[in-house]
């Protein structure tokens, strides 16, 4: 049975309210409605699977075609299952729909050479709150990024709340989702793509950089910053000055900072 | 009495989780402990008074306090109040205490004169999200900004979200609560402060304002914008170029961008 929480997101302009959720979306419950989306393609952020399910081969399915996807698979406990479902009858698995669907590494470099622009490209390490993923993915359509890369794991997905925050640029920022962000970064090398970590240890300032090469421009997620071996696969680490008390900003003021900077210096180029 | 839902908020570089509630925040509850606080001029972001109250006394003088403070009465049903009473005797009046105290006005200008730098406030005409809050206090600690002006009513008071959002930026960042922005704004003007507003229908790119005069830059609430009142007293209104389909960034962004170009005009100067 497919539960509906929250549909028909619309793009607004208006304030997206703190959901109460991070993950406001559509759940999908049972054994056969879950595997029956993943045979479909549907986007998925997530399977909640319980630490008690039988291994059936419905589960079997579910786990390998999950795990083919890239769609992160999570053991919980029952308790922690039923918070989440609506019918009460999960069959032990519930999948977590996206509120849009993802798109290669392949597509987002299809489309940078469909606008004959050189690529222009935000990866996030691990941003975790909705309403700062939704925020810079309003920045990334404001400032003509191409597309935004982010992680499977540890990480928001597509989620209705993101949609929300993004007051309606995740319609038209296309959004793919990596296993791996470092080896993803060599992927984009291999398409002469520089890799410019935000980091506040980076040695040169944000604004002394060439933003009008094709880059991907890396923010690290809201604790943690970059992590570390993806800062090794950056080609510049790049610092935002800061002259007060607070260690960091916060992470979608950072990406927005650094975004602005590639927009500006591209159309005083032009 | 004294329920404490959270405390002692410290300054933390980790990432401050979505709050449930927008203000989670300390309660008092009861006629006499609320009276009691608003004598000892504890910082309070707000009153809720039930709607069937008794005229009693005591409740005619936390309305006489409360209006000499400036501190907002929300007149609300029994079923409202009862949802963030702890004790459940709440007597008809709860009041939401502040992370930290206001300043005054004066307090800002004489911050700015003790600094010896031209003063440079951040006014916030309606923000109402605490994550939003705490990332403008977050990014004006970053910029050296003097301080930060809030509105009383339809906006986000120190909640201890908002402190926790601040990333431990509250402690450093003085904030005025004012009635009205718009007589504020005249005040400062008194001061030979200029007014900035931040409006998509500016005529000035943000860049091309020199904020190296004592400046007061206006940013409007999350879905409305600069308000019509207070976008009549701005001196300058300075738009952010957007070449996408989305019609405004985040608020908090948005916020930033014009808080690191004065940032970087100062140090430039410098």
């Amino acid at each position: 049975m497919l539960v509906q929480l929250e549909r028909g997101v619309k793009p607004t302009p208006l304030f997206a309210i703190i959901p109460l959720m991070s993950e406001l979306t559509d759940f999908i419950e049972g054994r056969n409605p879950v595997v029956e989306a993943l045979r479909a393609g549907r986007p998925i952020n997530r399977v909640m699977l319980s630490k008690n399910v039988q291994r059936h081969s419905t589960i079997a399915e579910i786990l390998r075609r999950a795990r083919e996807q890239g769609i992160p698979v999570e053991h919980v406990d029952d308790l922690a299952l039923r918070k989440y479902s609506a019918s009460g009858s999960t069959q032990g698995v519930i999948a977590l729909t996206a509120a849009k669907e993802y798109v290669s590494l392949e597509d987002l470099l299809g489309i940078s050479r469909g606008k004959k622009e050189d690529a222009l490209y935000c990866v996030l390490d691990g941003i975790e709150d909705p309403q700062n993923l939704g925020a810079i993915l309003r920045t990334a359509d404001a400032t003509g990024f191409h597309g935004a890369i982010v992680r499977a794991r540890r990480a928001v997905g597509l989620t209705s709340a993101v949609a929300r925050a993004s007051a309606g640029a995740l319609e038209y920022v296309p959004v793919a989702r990596v296993a791996n962000i470092a080896q993803s970064l060599e992927m984009l090398k291999k398409e002469n793509v520089w890799a410019i970590g935000i980091d506040m240890r980076g040695d040169r300032d944000y604004t002394a950089v060439d933003y009008r090469m094709p880059v991907a421009i890396v923010v690290g997620g809201e604790g943690t910053g970059v992590s570390e071996l993806v800062r090794k696969r950056c080609d510049i680490l790049a610092r935002i000055p800061m002259k007060g008390h607070v260690s960091s900003l916060n992470a979608s003021v950072a990406a927005a900072l650094v975004m602005y900077e590639a927009f500006r210096q591209r159309n005083r180029q032009s």
